[in-house]
């Protein structure tokens, strides 16, 4: 057993149980063991302390080394309180309803930060970084917090580039990264590697990682990238490599489940009022106008969501957890109808997965590039319902839609100050994991504090809008927005 | 025993002890007594159910009614989750270490969100709200959610606006408040109602709110303008006026504590930006080039820290927390020659409050207006510093020193989209708590969730930068900067 | 004797003719008779004194009036140089060709500005303002200007808002203006008064004019509006209604004529840079990325082209002025190849009337609501070209496209600083115009210099882009763009 | 007939002087002579072309070659108006007064472009560019374009950075430039080749021209730079050295005379609307509050003019070229009190040059590093002022002035796109008069038209603001600015 878990007799908390959650496949059953041991025979509430994969745990005896970091020159990183300890631990769970603690289970991830001790000397890591997937602002803040943090803080010297996302690993050059090439990139959209969907072949992928003899591998991107991670990950741990993968998400969307939020989020969230404040004042500037905002979000609306709130000018906001309807009582078109007799306007923001049951589906776009059913466009959709709606109804009154899809200048800038500090902190934090001997996690923030999570979790959790929770109950309450209910539900809503 | 907490009884942690904090002259003794039964002899782990006062601890019986969001049109508030209940609690420690976890407490604030029952009809309600203090970004869309919450949510209509802080109470004025006047605010900086520093004079301004009938009063305002709120808060218990007093926190520095952070303070550290920016341009720009830029921070320097961290432009960030010199190994101008010799140029941003304890103080002006000893001014000091040692030193090389205080342009400012849906959900959220009965609370986020702390918590509290934990530490390390520890210090340390 | 300088006896200047240019219709022929008077009998260069209608040609012995500005408390009027006389004219052509200064007309316009005398009494004024068309940055600053201008500079106090367009005048409520009510306009995008397309009845709107007896009215919109207000001029005219018409050309596409250029141009260039840069981070962060962009220019490409020369990241610009083609040598697709080529990526910004020859025209579509030939959307139709075209050619290679459409996202904004001081300075000029007697005018800019123009020559006048000019020419040069020149074609050019 | 058209017999043409104002000094009398043929006598309306030197002036039969841009592969050079000829000429004057059109100068510049035939061969040349004095935005987008142009265009591979000013020419390395090296400069603010004022050593520097055998130098600067640049050509010229001196006029002021404005102006003008809304926000968020905001103009006031009149809410604006007066009837005081009184609060927007008189100079600060007398900062000394005088008349009365001064966050920035256009085709024009062989000339834009201008010229010519002009009496009718005339002038005045 590492030393960095808790036995659970250390913890003195009688009526407890620690039982530790790591998915088979990950690890030996022998190493997760040591966890279960139940000293409780009655636990009621239930502490968790998740598993971090190891290199010790499949290579016993990995050497350690001082943190480089106690020789820094300028700051002295012995003073008391500066490394963190494995017994260091964050919750997951923070707002509990104390009327019945029995039925919540407490996570706890280890938390982020330098290790006294590192399982790698400085001249012998070879790092690599990739993106993945589409563009995210914050991606080169990420490379380029990466390689200052591997050169400055741990004297790494050979960090390379793997552009154009998986593909790089085996079809193009690497990009050898220092400080100086790296220095200006967090100014600038997009990645300057590059990225690319796709493009994902194990063996080759491996067969490359071998041949360049590269020990530590950053892989930034969204859900299904970090499923390509967990395979490179098994493939590695089967070969007997030694080689640590470590991640970071991103996902403009917000999706990715567990962490607060993503970086580049509230970048986006921002980028996105500029669309929603040019739909308000067209739609405000003529007689029955109406702007429609199409944002991302094919599974979640998170940034359809938090630019609404943040806006204050939206009358609906649409999104893919809640259901709507057009047509009738309840239903949008009615909504739409009282909006414009009182205001004269109506702005309306839709995530792109938002009503994609309403949506006629002709069958030669039903399947995209990577096999999904593919999402069809509810923008052009929406509008065009709308503009016959009306010319059915008013022929003779004026009506406006003006449509506006403003992703790609929404995610193909730099992230702002919120996002960069945070890309920064995510860098850094992954980079003290790795050094430290974790493998198979990624760095990310939970409740506002930096930690380590299994790969295999955050590539397995999704995050949606709670659409029962309150913030979602506050957004249509501030906006007075409905909920779509049909007539004979909403009655038996009202009587239940 | 109010029904909204816990009894100790019922927290199934045999080994837990609930314990009441709870400030005396807040409330009776009678009142907190019965958290602090003990059922357990050993208590290890420590939970502590925050104690927010409530109208029914000083008015028994005081009547309640069904909330008005069950008959809202648009959206069916009767779905399942959507109220929130007293036992739904927020902890405020989330990061444990395991390694001795009977060393904390673990404190609990009642969650924000409306409550099933409130204890104001909406025709009984007089509201007023009032600013006080300096500017900060949101402070205007904090008073239009404000508005738009108690109008549409809970059909208040008489909202009453108070000019210019506490003395527009007796001195100005109110200016009557609806969602056609407040709608573009948010879009403003500054606060359309005005604010000032002072005029809290307690006997007119209890006077005012009783000949006004004034009986919800919103206080939004700093840590001195919350000690004036308590202030109200007895007087008016003490004369057994019936009236509801909420606040919100406001300083743009984030020296408040408790709370994550004060709203306003991500603008204006994305606000800083542009100042660091040119800063550094002109430092670049030039041989031998320094760029100096102060921002705000009396007591702490989180906007200095936080405009560093995502600037990654900046070689040094001087806080109150820390001190430094200038002479001599291990000292400021030591650090700045090395920095100029490697890079030609360098950037110091510097809290206001830093190296008070350096700057020559002279008589005339040790004490402000409020009494208090002045701030020296940091920022043409260290650029005359800076000067006078490089002309003694270099005298024929050039050297430029270039100064920048943004103060202004940081805070008067509005809110950016994360702000902005910040003061969006404190200000619903202090409603609900304010309508619910809640008194003498303040509405903020912990560990990212709203939540009711009592106002005499957060009116003491002061946020610090934690110069003992990773941030400080990590932005050190990420920027290289000196811990400006003097040799024979240093020394020991490295003994140590 | 450098041959680049002119001799003397090569200036046939002796010989000048004053013609007066005079569309009948506007004046009656005896006025503009004595400006034909020609001293000369061989006239060579040409000068041409622009006649700007009057009321006095209209109504003889109108009564004039000291200037209400020299009353002003503030600033005294009465210094030299204050006031601009009949006499002052601006030249609209001052770039010349000095081998054959006989083949140029010169012509000038009078000079704007306030006038020593003016025809209307404070009292006696009631104005209207009316917005017509689509949204252009800085219309609520003109508006603003008007009202700020007619009330503290002339003492108005009538001032009417007409709403949504020319059906305002006799289908909507008129809205008093005041500078309390327009104060912070110039922050707004698009127009508080409202805008629309068509509605122009010329019957019900002079019926409306009469009875409201309304005597100077401020039109404000585009070609189509302009031409629009001639009628009224006309109608006004013909009915011997005492009626001042004063327009201010609005496009954002900045093709209007005579002018140097259109309002909310300079906001719209600088708006679209946004999304080019967000294009060109698309382009460049994959492999063959191409980013397309679309921008205003039905008929001109002015928006497209200066986006494009002080982006500096664009490869290529298609404007409507300058055909292109897609296949074989010398066409766009051969040109995106080498481009893809040499740099991997490549960005095209197109003006939405490029092309439309090329795009294929569907029965249904074919006339749109004005009864014109409609706008076929070059942008999806580009993009599929494109997509089609790779994937024949190289169906194993990546290859994407990424189109923005910003259309109201630069056009719904507030105009920036540049645009904000012309919006104030047109706006005072042409109440000067308008107070001083002059009538079925603009007031515009002529090479830097407000001055009067005729309305019947701007309504006329199109701006195209002049594509024998140096500006194109040079855009190519520095962007190496091809000018689409086919083989044949090509071979002629070279031989000629 | 209307009284404010001439009649043809009033514009006596007939007799035109050509007149050719080159300075001596810069050209040899007898190239000049031949433009002084009279061939009337009795001259009234004076045209005269300015002589821009040209390397044939110096070297005669300096051999030239076509221009290599008609073998450009895109584009095609040869049609027709492509090439600029030399009889090409732009206006200097374009407002006349036609009342007395025989005391005006017709000054007329060679019109910038590409030449059918140039002077250099591409591998002949060896370019260097140099930045001089303080900062402007813009400064990158020129040296970008110089490379660019010089490269793609002119096939030139030898151009040269010099770093920091003047004193880079001999003191300190040459960076060589390449299109890949500067390709994202133009969104930098500064200058990356550095500047820095002084370093003006004739010898070294025409030392260091010979032997490094450059022939081609780009200057850009103010106009003590534009002074050394006249130094270097007068040197150039007596050595016999065939060295081109090719200048583009750099001054954040828009001091420089004769152009229409310098580039990075617009830029600062918007920029500077950030500082003016603060300190408007400010100033009306509390009661009688002030806001103070000095921008830079040591000598004129065109960014505190302009940016006055962009903002729309500054209530003052104090320019050095309009004296004022602080107390009394008619002072800055008398009319802050009506203002305070009117609205509660006021604007101030200072150049940094108003006010000098009345400041109270010290002896030890009296003349600065460049033996100038020391311009005394205006902004702490009136907000001083103001302070005292209200505390003495109004002791009880709240009263705040906020003061900023954003002098570098105006001027370290990159430029907007009306000014990178602008940078753009200054850099081309320049380049190409170069190759054409002109020499001792600056690029700029006269009346809209880019041309080239004597650099003697512009070396002299200073830029003010015409205070008997119509642009600062609207600026100050627009704003109800006081003039600031003493009782007994304003009396004079008005008997006047």
């Amino acid at each position: 057993m590492t030393s960095y878990f808790l036995k659970a007799s250390q913890f003195p908390l009688a009526s407890v149980c620690l039982q530790l959650r790591y998915s088979s496949g990950r690890g030996s059953g022998s190493r997760s063991m040591s966890f279960q041991k139940n000293s409780n025979p009655s636990p009621k509430l239930q502490f968790q302390l998740e598993r971090v994969p190891h290199m010790n745990d499949f290579f016993p005896n990995v050497p350690s080394h001082p943190n480089p970091l106690i020789h820094n020159r300028h700051f002295h990183a012995l003073m008391n309180g500066f490394f963190v300890h494995d017994t260091d631990m964050v919750a997951r769970q923070v707002a509990i309803d104390t009327s019945d603690p029995t039925s919540q289970t407490h996570a706890y991830f280890p938390r982020a930060g330098p290790r006294e001790r590192v399982i790698y000397k400085p001249e012998d890591v070879k790092a690599a970084i990739v993106t993945c997937g589409g563009l995210c602002p914050g991606m080169n803040a990420v490379i380029r917090e990466l390689v200052i943090g591997l050169w400055y803080q741990y004297g790494v010297r050979d960090v390379q580039g793997i552009q154009a996302g998986y593909r790089g690993f085996y079809s193009m050059e690497w990009v050898p990264l220092s400080p100086k090439v790296v220095d200006h990139w967090h100014k600038i959209g997009g990645t300057v590697l590059g990225t690319s969907r796709g493009g994902f072949d194990l063996e080759k992928i491996i067969s490359s990682i071998e041949k360049s003899c590269c020990n530590v591998i950053f892989i930034i991107g969204g859900d299904g990238t970090l499923r390509g991670a967990l395979k490179i990950m098994d493939e590695v741990t089967r070969k007997g490599l030694r080689v640590t993968i470590a991640c970071i998400p991103k996902t403009v969307d917000n999706d990715v489940g567990i962490i607060d939020r993503s970086f580049g989020f509230q970048t986006a969230v921002e980028a996105a009022q500029a669309a929603i404040n040019a739909a308000h004042v067209e739609a405000e500037s003529t007689p029955n106008g109406v702007g429609l905002v199409k944002l991302m979000g094919r599974y979640s609306g998170h940034i359809a969501l938090d630019a609404t709130l943040s806006s204050r000018d939206v009358d609906c906001c649409l999104i893919p957890e809640v259901p709507f309807f057009l047509h009738g009582e309840g239903g949008l078109l009615e909504f739409m109808e009282q909006r414009l007799k009182a205001n004269g306007h109506a702005v309306i923001v839709m995530a792109e997965g938002a009503g994609q049951d309403l949506i006629p589906r002709e069958g030669e776009n039903s399947i995209d590039d990577s096999g999904n059913v593919a999402n069809l466009d509810i923008g052009p959709w929406l509008s065009k319902q709308l503009k016959q709606w009306w010319k059915e109804k008013y022929p003779d009154r004026l009506f406006t839609v003006k449509y506006i899809d403003p992703t790609y200048m929404v995610r193909a800038i730099p992230s702002n100050a919120t996002d960069t500090i945070y890309c920064t902190l995510l860098a850094h934090s992954t980079i003290h994991g790795a050094m430290a001997g974790y493998t198979g996690f990624v760095g990310g923030v939970v409740n506002g504090n930096y930690c380590y999570i299994p790969l295999d979790q955050v590539a397995q959790a999704k995050h949606f809008v709670n659409v029962n929770d309150h913030t979602w109950a506050w957004v249509r309450s501030v906006s007075n927005q409905p909920d779509f209910i049909k007539p004979a539900l909403h009655a038996t809503t009202i009587d239940g």
